[in-house]
């Protein structure tokens, strides 16, 4: 079957084995699959990503960055074929979403991240059947396959210290950032502030229900806390509840993933303000802790989702309570995704592109 | 009166004007003052000390670091005179310690870091009466002026997610790693890790209590997480909930205050571990975003105390739930003060130091 490989550092579309469901797998026809940033990130530095990984204390996979991968985590597929072991309660035809592992010989692949098994830009997988989510309500394929990145929106919702009336700011309205703002939306939090420098990603940030989008080219976002009731020194803040009108935290999330970013946002956050660290910066980074410090900054970072987040952000999806209509801004077939990555290096160009293995 | 000044980026004994207690303000005569580790980084770097404070947004003092200072904000004092518009409900003779603000001329100055009013190292102060406290159960005068202290350790601890079997790291045994020490005790918090090179500061953790005293010169103290109930690794967590143990967050004191702790500990600690920091480090520090994101810790910059816990905290001492004895290791008159701020430079010789102006 044919796969888009990195080999290399580079992309290439070539042949690969075809795949045999074992034990509790099942064999799928990958639909969609979208390309992440980390993809992007990893075809060039995916040694730093392993070494930065291991460092965090992840457990050594065994993944070899020389072999070849097949990236693709964002994936809706159509089962085709059940292994030995599985209770088939899903039937081939059904389209299925799946947190992106696969339970194979006896270890834990993560798909995408694996010389084992293929990610979603090949045009078959192997899945987990314990681990499948039908797709319901007649939700679009494309929309579908964006569970897995909303669900990181939802979890780092769910990590953050909100109130309902919690004014969020999220920086950055690339994919990560669009996420935390359709969660904090769908969970009815706000006013929330979106800032992006593409005219794109804003746009986008307004459809997910922004309720202020802001261009930083134009006016520091950080100028509207004052407005919003939120006082942005230590004396305000204290002045305002002695006046007899507590103030929920500030909370801003860091979806850009750039370093400085961070020490832009200790440094022009309200004081006592929890930063959501969602934007993955693969860099070295510096701050300044003695002005978090004075201010009493909290930095959250997270990572990912639960399985229940993902099932949650699935149903999100197919009731309509997050609408991802509209940003998947391209679709591209095999032979396509080497453009493709080259093409989301531009974030005024695209939101989401989706991988169809089947053209 | 005579007093301590700091002048020139030099610690000089002189004499400074008399002091006539204003609208709300009482005269004291300080019987005690602790030298705080900022009092010895505000020596030589008062400029970048103010220049990282307004970044970090506090008001404008009109502080002027050329200008002559005294130092002092640990103190113990005893009341002189009453001013005008004061109720005298504590009389002259009684002995009360204060957080370490004065309302003056219709500002608030900060003792200790004004050019307006003296801190602690002259022989009398002006307070505000509404702030006061009176020692209580004949607290012994050295043991008042460590409220300020102990209290910055019962905030660390208030803003920690604690649960009543948190493992607790308390990494750097100077007076704010001991204050966190005992505050944790206090609240019946534990079992307490505490790690610190110097003999003298780990056989102080140990007589305030905590329960594990590590040499880290010696051993790791990340290597007791795992016997303690805490796996290291996010796979090693999910699989102790998985098999019904559920294991309460590791958290982690940062109480050294040096570039390079931080991103050690993000390295170092359990994943999902909270990190307080409560060392203030004054240099510009670098971290791995990454490593954190992949371990999704939480870094809570904290820094102070409220009225409500400095007034907590004295209470704690005076019933005996924190036992101060044995910390102050030393104590000077003004002209030893100098030599004072040397002494502490090494971390062997002395835990707190006292100034007494009265000698």
């Amino acid at each position: 079957m044919r796969a888009v490989i990195r080999r290399d550092r580079k992309l290439v579309c070539d042949e690969i084995g075809e795949l045999t469901p074992g034990e509790g797998q099942v064999l799928v026809s990958t639909l969609a699959c979208g390309i992440c940033g980390s993809d992007l990130h990893a075809l060039h530095h995916m040694e730093h990503m392993i070494d930065l990984s291991r460092r965090g204390g992840a457990p050594d996979s065994g993944f070899d960055p020389r072999a070849d991968t097949v990236f693709g985590h964002e994936f809706c597929a159509e089962i085709l074929d059940h292994g030995p072991g599985t209770t088939k309660s899903l039937k081939a035809g059904t389209r299925v979403v799946s947190v992106p592992i696969t339970m194979h010989n006896g270890g834990v692949e993560a798909l995408g991240f694996s010389n084992r098994l293929p990610g979603g830009f090949a045009e078959r997988m192997l899945l987990s059947e314990a681990l499948l989510l039908a797709v319901p309500n007649g939700l679009p394929t494309d929309q579908a396959a964006m569970t897995e990145p909303f669900a990181v929106g939802l979890h780092a919702v769910a990590k953050a210290h909100l109130e309902p009336k919690s004014v969020c700011l999220v920086v950055g309205c690339g994919p990560v950032g669009l996420a935390v703002i359709a969660a904090l939306k769908a969970k009815g939090y706000g006013p929330v502030i979106a800032a992006d420098f593409s005219p794109r990603r804003r746009a986008a940030a307004e459809r997910l229900g922004a309720d202020i989008v802001i261009d930083p080219a134009q006016e520091s976002p950080h100028d509207r806390w004052e407005s919003l009731g939120v006082p942005k020194t230590r004396a305000g803040q204290s002045m305002m509840r002695m006046m007899g009108n507590p103030i929920a935290r500030p909370v801003v999330f860091e979806c850009v993933g750039s370093p400085g970013v961070l020490q832009m946002l200790i440094e022009a956050a309200p004081a006592g303000a929890q930063i959501l660290v969602a934007g993955v910066c693969m860099e070295t980074d510096r701050i300044e802790p003695s002005i978090a410090i004075t201010k009493e900054i909290e930095l959250t970072f997270v990572l990912g989702y639960t399985p229940e987040e993902f099932a949650e952000t699935l149903h999100m999806l197919a009731e309509g309570v997050i609408d991802a209509t509209g940003l998947v801004t391209g679709s591209v077939p095999l032979d396509g995704v080497a453009g493709a990555f080259t093409a989301l290096g531009d974030p005024e160009a695209h939101v989401k592109i989706l991988v169809k293995p089947g053209g």
